[in-house]
Parts: structure tokens; sequence; C-alpha cells
């Protein structure tokens, strides 16, 4: 049932070469197969003869068979020798018509970004950053450029070896150092090296980071959260847990809470870990980032048979950069490292950038600037705090991106931060933090890491407004 | 129990500052903490008083005050006043008292590299993709470089529905592209997609690309094995297996056979999927590199509510770029999105200086060389065969990266291959790729991707020699 579609004058018209690319063949191919599949030459179409297109379209017979060919191998066309070619193919009713490309709208940034763990991302060092990529696509030897060493480059895990000895006190040889795609996935593996260690459940902070948790369980490990305090996590409910075999903490500065793991609930902690064969995974999330004495050194550093170290540069550099890593007890690294297939090792030219930029110091140079920069930064918040909403405590150590702000009781915090988005505020409710909601202690994580200087006293002024109305 | 150590006249010996980075006051609690950590301060010694030390040491009382309070902070001792500061922490047994930071050593790259599936290293466009990036980072709002939208960059989207559809036949809008960290990122996400959608049972390739299959099974996936023959899959097989719910498909260039999927058996394949409801996962890995004719539209082009579409650059540019992207059905979209707690998108510059690379057309002009230099060396290498090992049969279309080389029956292609690799040539055993060992019928496959040109002669004498002796 052959539709006589040759003596059709519309050839040129149905099929446009104009605006293609590539050569005359490829684009008379692609203009058949778009009108195959928008309907326009329906199954069971004839199409005229090689010559008779041809002639039609301006092009050589050959342009016009080689067309044929290959829309046959595809399955668009059959081509029968001595009989008219037909489309052999329909779109099914499945299929959308038209394809549309148009990229989905671009996000607005909002005016006063305080999103807890944002860095400052106007401050990204591209310029430096890019120069590192160049020198080390320069000069890696184009082994490097094949598929990821799936530990992360040797050279960047011999350099992190020495700066998280130098600048966090951690003590792991490069060859227990992992390098993963950003803390994230360092904690997706972590989790498998402690399922095959035999930890079926881990605590973690509460309020806190909510991803550890979340990563755990859908790794399929039970969940269980404990409480913090001002001098960090109070270790003491570990007791009531002995299910709990792995600990996650953010011991120089947690999250959201500010504190930094007092002395004694570091030794008990230690003590728990020893006691119990327990281990702990420490998320040094923003430990460069210490504005009054330097940053405590890592619990890694006093049992590095006993706890897994996750960093990354997310804080440091930004997000963008991809690069995390783990530092694992020596008798776990192998677990850590076998329980993934195919491990998602962050591009090695980046890696390699990473360890030329420490080994340079011009990473130390840019966290030095901005240390400054935050210290500031911080100040301006508090003191905007301090004048304009009087009544409510702030509590956290000088380190971070962040302050927790403590809201009167019977505050919705979550009608606050959503009225204050409206006026393009961005704040985060401290439930979103918890396990549970906790009504009773209303708060507001405020994140000044990427908060424009200009607008830190004014982005004050709209939370105070939010809240007083 | 405090051991007087302060009459010890090593003090200067024991506390090493020099060689180390850092202000004065974090050098002397850096080689503090050293002492502790490696047993030359022993639990319970007691410290100098601040002042003794200082004089010692020839630094400030502030300098030593600091350090101390600094190592309380952290647990290693404690400062009481009135009483000497004692050594609070010792390392427990399992602790390695030396850091060896040593990178392991370099891999020595092999002479005649001829491992499948891996492209011309020493051909990466470094110099534009560096320029590439630069422009991504000098250009992108400072948004971009925040956690990456979990997505894709909406840019690089977009530019990749275009390209797809122009280079690849596909019909995939934007909004259904997610960017992944190479092909092995988004088969994990695919498969997750597949058992939200109620799928089982997976086919894969035999012999194929057997990470498909292994993702599949790690994702808790049956995995059902159908064999390949010069026509691709041999599609028929499906109607044993009605478990199925899924096929994985190379249909543009089938590894490591190098059969085209042909018209009847694609045909056959979306017929199957039409009639059961099932999807197909077809793989796209290299199908950018055909010689001799333009390489064959996807199977999504025709039927994209069925197929999802995988692809990257690993073949194309560096695996090391890590960027790779699935196209799925609109239908499933979410589901693949929603079922990764935490997508791990590669960095957004290099999303972006990947769309400008496509962008500029200097992604086609670099795919036009690397098609002629792959279709030389494809030829030298079919050529030495033919000249050096005329009795042996070589399989596969003028595609891709790769030749299948069948060895007469009886020969051990594992132990052929181990021969090899011993004078520096690397080729895979058949079998590697197979679902069970097929000892009748042994092959090897032969990668010339990262051959260099030079060696390509030489590298097939060398394996003469070892088939023949």
């Amino acid at each position: 049932m052959a539709t006589a579609a040759r003596s059709s004058p519309s050839w040129h018209v149905l099929l446009d070469l104009a605006g293609r690319r590539g050569a005359l063949h490829q684009r008379l191919t692609s203009a058949l197969r778009e009108a195959i599949r928008d309907g326009r030459l329906p199954l069971a179409s004839a199409l005229p003869p090689s010559r008779a297109l041809a002639t039609d379209l301006g092009v050589s017979r050959w342009t016009v068979a080689r067309s044929y060919t290959q829309l046959a191998a595809e399955g668009y066309l059959e081509a029968r020798t001595g009989s008219a070619t037909l489309v052999r193919w329909a779109p099914d009713s499945a299929q959308r018509t038209r394809t549309h490309q148009l990229p989905p709208a671009e996000r607005t940034p909002p005016r006063y970004d305080m999103t807890p763990g944002r860095p400052d991302l106007r401050a990204f060092p591209a310029a430096r950053w890019v120069e590192a990529i160049r020198q080390a696509a320069a000069t890696a030897p184009p082994d490097q450029l094949g598929y990821p060493d799936p530990d992360g480059s040797a050279v960047l895990r011999g350099v992190l070896a020495e700066y998280l000895d130098r600048a966090r006190g951690a003590a792991a040889a490069a060859s227990d150092i992992t390098i993963c795609l950003r803390a994230a996935e360092a904690m997706t593996r972590v989790c498998r090296a402690l399922i095959a260690d035999g930890v079926r459940s881990v605590a973690v902070e509460d309020p806190g980071w909510r991803p550890l948790g979340e990563i755990a369980a859908a790794a399929g490990l039970g969940v269980v959260p404990l409480p913090v305090d001002d001098q960090g996590l109070q270790v003491a409910h570990l007791r009531a847990h002995p299910e709990v075999g792995a600990v996650c903490v953010a011991a120089s500065h947690q999250f959201p809470v500010g504190a930094v793991l007092s002395p004694g609930r570091r030794a008990a902690l230690l003590g728990w870990a020893k006691d119990t064969g327990g281990l702990i995974v420490e998320d040094d999330y923003d430990a460069e980032f210490r504005y009054d004495r330097p940053a405590v050194s890592t619990l890694q550093g006093m049992a590095p048979g006993r706890v897994f170290l996750l960093g990354s540069v997310s804080k440091t550099l930004a997000p963008a950069v991809g690069i995390g890593w783990v530092a694992s007890p020596p008798r776990l690294t192998s677990a850590l490292r076998a329980a993934t297939p195919f491990p998602l090792a962050p591009p090695t030219v980046h890696q390699l950038a990473l360890a030329g930029l420490i080994e340079s110091g011009a990473y130390d140079r840019h966290l030095r600037a901005a240390r400054r920069r935050y210290r500031d930064r911080r100040r301006a918040v508090l003191d905007a705090l301090a004048s304009q909403l009087p009544g409510c405590q702030v509590t956290g150590a000088a380190a971070g991106l962040h302050v927790l702000l403590w809201l009167p009781g019977g505050t919705d915090a979550g009608q606050v931060a959503a009225r204050a988005a409206q006026r393009g505020l961005l704040v985060t409710d401290l439930d979103r933090y918890r396990a549970e909601p906790d009504p009773d202690h209303p708060g507001l994580v405020l994140g000044y890491g990427n908060l424009a200087d200009s607008v830190a006293t004014e982005a004050i002024s709209v939370l105070a407004g939010v809240i007083r109305s």
C-alpha cells in the first residue's frame, strides 16, 4: 500500500537542507529522518527513485543513494532492488513529534544568600585554578588522562598526606588516603566499608548535617541520632546504644550548633572507640576556618586506626571543583576501595591541579585571605544581629561559615524562613537539621559564606523585619 | 606519676621548629603534637612551665602558652592552674608511630598499549580544553560555582540536545538529558530508574562490556546474558526470557564483536519493547568513530519513550574529563533523578567548558581529526595482522577503537595475553568479556586507540611471535 509520493512537488520544501551542518549526504539523511520521525513521511510511503530526487534537489544521485542506504541501515527505510524505497518505520504514539531543546530557565541568584555551607563563590580563585589546570594538563604524562586511578592520583594523595599532617594534625599515609567526588561519595564509600566490617548502626549528631545519616540509611545502616550541646556531641548517650558501631562527628566545628568538641568529650569518644572496637567518622568539613585561634586538630591524628577522616575543597575553593577525600584506618582501606565497583574519582587533571596549588603555597595563601574575609563578615553579621535583634541569642565558635540564631519561643522558624525567602533572603530553619522538629526551641541557621559584604547589614535588617512582623 | 621532664637538656632537639611551615606557635604546637604521638613524650610526662620552655627555645612565653592551650583543647595535654602541664594522651597500640607519606610508585606505561576502550591519550586536545575551561571559569556567573545542579548544567544539556540530534539522530529534549560522571554513573542511575519502574531483570550482550551487567547486578537486578553474532545482539533469544524488562545494547557498534545491529534486529528489538512495554538501554559508547560511512543513528531517536541513551566523552576526549550523560524516556526522567540522594555531577566548570567546545565547532573539528587518525591506525593494524597472522580471522565493522582477533582453536587466549604482557604488549582475552569462558572459540580484543602509530606494526609482530611460540 505504497502512497505515490513521487509526483509531490514539495520535496525541496519537505527536505530543507539549508541550516543543517555536515556534508550534503548527511544533511539529506537527517532531513529525511526528521520527516519520517515527525510523520510527514508516513509508514509505507514510497520515496522517489534516487535519480528523480537528485534532480529535484539539485544534488548528485550518489548523495541520494548514500542517504537511502544509511536510513535503510538504521531501519527507517527499506530499499528493494528494482522497486520503490519505502518508509518502514513510524513514530509510535508514545513519542513526541517535536524536540524542545530550550535549556530550562536560569535560576536567578537570591539577593541575600545566607544558605548554610556555601562558601564565597565570588572569591573563587578562578585565574589561579585555571593556571593550575593548565600546568597540570601541560605536564601530566598522557597516561594520566586515561581512566582515573580509582584510589585517586598518587601525586595528590602524597601532597594531601603532608597537608593533612601539617594543617590538620592528621596521621595518614598516602596509601590510606582515597580521593572521592566531594565528601558525599566519601561517605558512601565509608558506609560500605563499615558494613563490610560488621557495623550495623551509626550514630549521627542531632541537629547535624543530615546527608551523612541519609547516605548511611540509603546504604542500609541503622541511624541513631544523638543530642548535641555547647560542648559538641553528647558522647555519654552512646552508653544507651550498644548497637552503634560507628559515630559520625564534626569534632572541630559542629554543624549547625557551632560547638567545638570539648577535650573531655574527645577523650570519652576515643575511649568508647577503644573499649568497644567502635569506629569514628570525622567530618572535617570547614575546619580550615577558625578565626580566634588555630582549629583544633583532628581526632584522626590521635587514633588513625579507629577514625575515618572526611574532607573536601567544597568550602575552601568551591563545591564545583568536586574533590573530596577520606583517610581510612589502614586495615579498612582495601574494604573502602573494594566496596565500589566503579569508583567515581574526580577528573585526574583536577586532582593534579589541586596538588600543584597546595605544593606551590597558593592554597595556603588563598585560605589565609579567605579566613580574613570570613572573620570580618562574621563580625559584621554578629554586630548587625546584636543591634537589630538584641533579644535573640547567637551561638557558635568563631569559626566556619555560619551562625545559629535562636528565636523567641513560640516563633515558627519555618514561616520566618519562608517569609524571608519572599524578600530575597535565604536562611534555613534549624528544624531542617534535626531528626524531629522541636517547636519549643526554634532557630535559624545563617550562612555568611556567600553573602556579599555590602549587603550583610541589610540582610539582617530584612531578617529582623520579618521576625518582628 | 609525673616524670620530671623539666630538667631535660634536649627540648630544642626534641622540638625541632625548623623545617616546619606556619607561625611560630603553630610550629611549636605541631612539634609537641608529633613528640606526643610518636611516644617521645609519653603519657603523664610533665612539660616545663611555659616561661622555662620559652627561655630554652628562645621564643616568647606567649608562644608557648598558646601552644599548650591549643594542645589542651585537642586533648593531648592537660593544663592545671598552679601545677605542671601533663601529657594526657598516648598513641594506642593500633596506631603506627610513623606516617609514611611517600606516594606509591608511578605505573610505567606499557610499550604497546592495546587495552580496549582507551582513546588516543596523546591526542587529547589539552590546549583547547584548558582554553575552554578558562573561558568557562571567566564567564560563568559565581552562582555556577556552587554545588552543581544535580541534573547537570542547563547550558550543557541544551547544547547536548542539539548535538545528539545532529550527530546521533537522537530525539531528546534538554529537560530529559541528565549529566552524569561518565557512563558508569549514568548506568547506576538508569538501574535505579528501572527498578522504580518495576523492572526486575535486564538482558546484556554476551560477549559485551561487562560493567553494564555488573552495575545492574550491584543494583539488585537479575542479569540475563544474550548471545551476539555478526548482526549484533540476537534479539530473538528474548522470547525465551519473559522475565527480562530491559535490554542493554550497543546498537551502533557492539563491544567487543564490532557488529552493527542489523535493520531487522533493530526493528525486532523496538517491536519487543513496544509489545511488552520493555525498555532499552542503548550504550552509545564509541559511535562517533565510524570510518567507512556515517554511524547508524540511535535507536533512541526511533523510540525516545522506550530507550535510555548513554553517552560520554571518555572515548572522544579522554576518560579523565569524566563527563557522561543519559537521555531518558520522559516519563522516567524524574525517577532517574530522584533515585540518587547525592548525584555526582562532574564539576560545573568542566560542563560549561564542554558546552563551549561543542558550540564553537572545536569538538567537531577534533572528532574529524581523530576519525582520520584512527581510521589510518586501524588500517595499519589490519595490514599487519593480515601479513603476520594470515591464518587468524579478524571481525568488526570499520568503526570504534578495537578489533576482535580470533585465534586458532585450542589456543589459550589468556596465556597469550599474559605472555604478551611480559613483552610490554597489553591485549585482552575475549573470555574477559564473556559470561562464561568459551575455550573452543578463543579470541583477543585489540584496542588501537592508544597505540602509537610508530609501533603498530611492531606490536603485531610481538603478538604474532607470542601466538606462534
